[in-house]
């Protein structure tokens, strides 16, 4: 159907499940994924860490600073923030990127951001790993375009996609050339109302089955609740995840977003020192290296 | 939290509900759009129809030929294609809005086709209504875009999108100032297997409780089998739709994509004059005027 | 797996469907089912109607009077009522079951109320049609139970429950030998919270394509609001359903059970007069013959 | 709207949370269900074992002894089986229940079945727990009746049943009289299907804030698939789970219900010994005490 002018991709096509690249049984060993001195993969587990939004050089240089000394190995914050209303803060776009850019130089901390229109690619020069939300999991042109970057990609999975479909979104990327996919299990929507989503735990070990790239969860967007970011983070790590992404904010009562899922540094320190790294170690796995 | 220094902005951010401009509260009447001498509201019922994909000049035009003689008055047809998988056909991008640029010329049909990429917007100036498809309903950057443009726009429900999340997203396309749309429910996901997606009938009276934007459905994604499109349209325009989307395609069982749920032209001239026709008629619409 | 020692049942053994006795492969004609003078099937369309629960003599006859004279053919009453709740209103129970008995009396109706448990079977010696509800679709020993009836089965579709789970549940039932079955589609759980459930009206075309048995609609309870019950009958209607489900009650806002998904006795007169009639007229269909 | 004539009752129904017995406001410190020497709460974990269905007299003694050995401390096995087909196998049901009982005399193991019909009481009089099944969750009849019974209770979650719900029949044991129960999370449906069920892991930190009942998980039913049993196992056991039912087959190939999802002897044996007992110490828990 698609004619390719490209010998591997020939070959590739041969390979009769639907996603090729990204297919562990098209190569067994686990994708290792480069970051500055950070390596992904070889039984490493590395924590996200930082505050949903940007909103001010305070407020992402202090968290940032906190977050690092308790061992996360990556600076989270968005500077473009898809918001269900119009009318809900959208984020300090630019600004907010700036922000992080320094946040990244006086921790010394990689740092993740999403990008949601492939126009402002090159606002994300300095940005360590280009971020696709939850809702762009699907949108295949800035699949592409990413596809045509080399930068590391965090690849969310949809609130309503099967783990197939995270699977093929990531195998565009791939057939664009870019290998380094890092995939995300933040939640899925289903009847239960207790929960924000339901973190699929279970797709994690179905993912590393299926899978050479690493796999990280996002307990804050998959619960919706600060109490529940403990348990499961312990119960990703438990089911054999690369790693976390974890919010965290100085002041989560006056949060401009997602608040309530969020952890003060405080928590994050605790959570970090008390249970991350005893159970990791447990589990054979390197905290942040 | 967003500050305005619109007067119109302020007073609609009074307006409690989540959705303002959409509301059928801050507007009570039916909001009528009109796409050349076409009306949508006014008790109106149109039918759009035509492939899934544009898949060569013979196709398009035949096809337009056809729904146009059988009562359609819009045709559809994909260029763009959001595919699953990166290996699927994605449509023939320029080449396929061109040959729906001649089918329009030659029939008289206004057309619709799905935009994807806002960086291709000059492509779809002469498209006289532009599709934002379920998996990119949440994609803001491109609602923001549109609402720029003046164009109509067809707005399809995502996959695990709520109702009140549809309205959300209308309601970005109005705040840059394009009240053109027409809502469109094209199937959930839920745990069932037997069809496709779960057409929800249940949205159209709801959405037009809410909001007096026109709702229209398209049973052919939404149930993903062809011998399902009669009965589900029938059922849509019961429960009050102001119109239908249905795929009709010259050779079904060769179709590029979604063939199985295609009608063929004899088939849509069947259902069109001995169905749909006695029940607009019944329900007191006017059947494509 | 399982022996049988009856020849017939060898011979079903050998279909390879999952369902035997109640698919369409096996058994091409429509079902009858007979009720008093009542037919189901045979291209008639029945409204059953009447309160979620019986409250009083008062209230049951009343609107049993009233939902006759407006043309429903079957009375519908909880006596014994399946509540989230083990503090809420559980029905009337016995005294139930002899009110509804007494308001067939009177107005020569036939009656349906649900049975939960199978050692009350013979309190349900004179009522019509035994009501399986969602909850017990999968009760398995109340269905065989109910098998060795002869008794008319109403069969509700479980809340998460596939169209084929339903039809394996009346399997269970005709394998016992009681072959009376009426399918009822009440609504699917969703991540929608507009409405109490998603009513999935494509369920009745692929049910009528699957099976031979009468597929009727709940849209009372598919949908829990009064106002959504003429657009989703009629659409169920149209979509070629057999029949209908409709909670009427003479005083909603005091019902002690479901009152917001309740017509008026005047509504429901409405609707069968000025709606569904006219619209089973244009689908061919007898109306309560 | 229900008089009660119990003063406890009346004191109970002041309170205005929908559940009220199993409520840990109303009784904040954890619940201890005494079962022979084993004790759940109290920081103990406890592992279930047992096949799907007790087939042979062979099989359930040959199980029992080996899932005694790697620690489990108590017996589970299907005697009365709900399946989707009539077709399929029922289980052994009264002979079942004798084999169980005789597994139990020679480990001294307590045992576990899946009761589906109050009439059977009599034949469960030596079985130590009563487990309610998914399909069951809210055949209320069924709950009440257990409620007049003074045995140790395991209530699972149904397939689309909230958790609030899940706590309301719960409740409407312990209405009953019978506060003897064991919560226990075994998957929901969603609309993914690499999965058999969705494990919603989130759950147990959900239940355990909400509830002093003790609250299992079941990774055999709850994926499907016998190589998620460890990781889910694992991770049930970091989010604060106090107990695991897990399905243990000396032949899963030729199980007659469930194979694909069991484990063999040697495989739980492992399990057991080099990952549940090293994550139970770390999580501060006492295995099988």
């Amino acid at each position: 159907m698609t004619p390719f002018n490209d010998p591997e991709m020939e070959e590739l096509m041969k390979i009769k499940e639907p996603y090729k690249k990204a297919n562990r049984k098209y190569k067994a060993e686990d994708t290792i994924i480069n970051i500055g001195d950070i390596h992904f993969g070889e039984g490493n587990f590395h924590v996200f860490s930082g505050p949903c939004s940007v909103e001010s050089k305070e407020q992402i240089t202090e968290v940032a600073n906190r977050v690092k000394a308790a061992g996360a190995t990556v600076l989270r914050g968005g500077a473009f923030k898809p918001r269900t209303s119009p009318y809900a803060f959208q984020g300090m776009a630019a600004d907010g990127i700036e922000l992080m850019l320094e946040a990244k130089r006086e921790t010394g901390l990689p740092i993740v951001s999403e990008i949601m229109n492939i126009a402002l690619l090159d606002l994300f020069a300095d940005v360590d790993i280009l971020q696709v939300g939850a809702r762009n999991m699907q949108n295949f042109d800035l699949l592409k375009a990413l596809g045509r970057s080399k930068k590391p990609i965090l690849l969310k999975r949809g609130l309503a996609n099967t783990i197939e479909e995270l699977l093929m979104s990531a195998e565009y990327i791939m057939a664009g050339g870019n290998d380094n996919i890092i995939l995300c299990e933040r939640g899925i929507r289903t009847f239960e109302t207790a929960t924000r989503n339901t973190l699929d735990i279970s797709a994690v070990p179905v993912l590393k089955k299926l899978t050479h790239l690493p796999v990280i969860v996002d307990p804050s967007h998959g619960c919706g609740k600060a109490e529940l970011v403990e348990p499961m983070s312990l119960a990703a790590l438990a089911a054999g995840a690369d790693g976390l992404i974890i919010e965290v904010h100085n002041d989560p009562a006056n949060a401009l977003c997602d608040g309530p899922q969020s952890l003060t540094p405080d928590q994050f320190d605790t959570l970090m020192r008390d249970k991350i790294r005893p159970m990791s170690e447990l589990m054979g796995k390197k905290l942040g290296a």
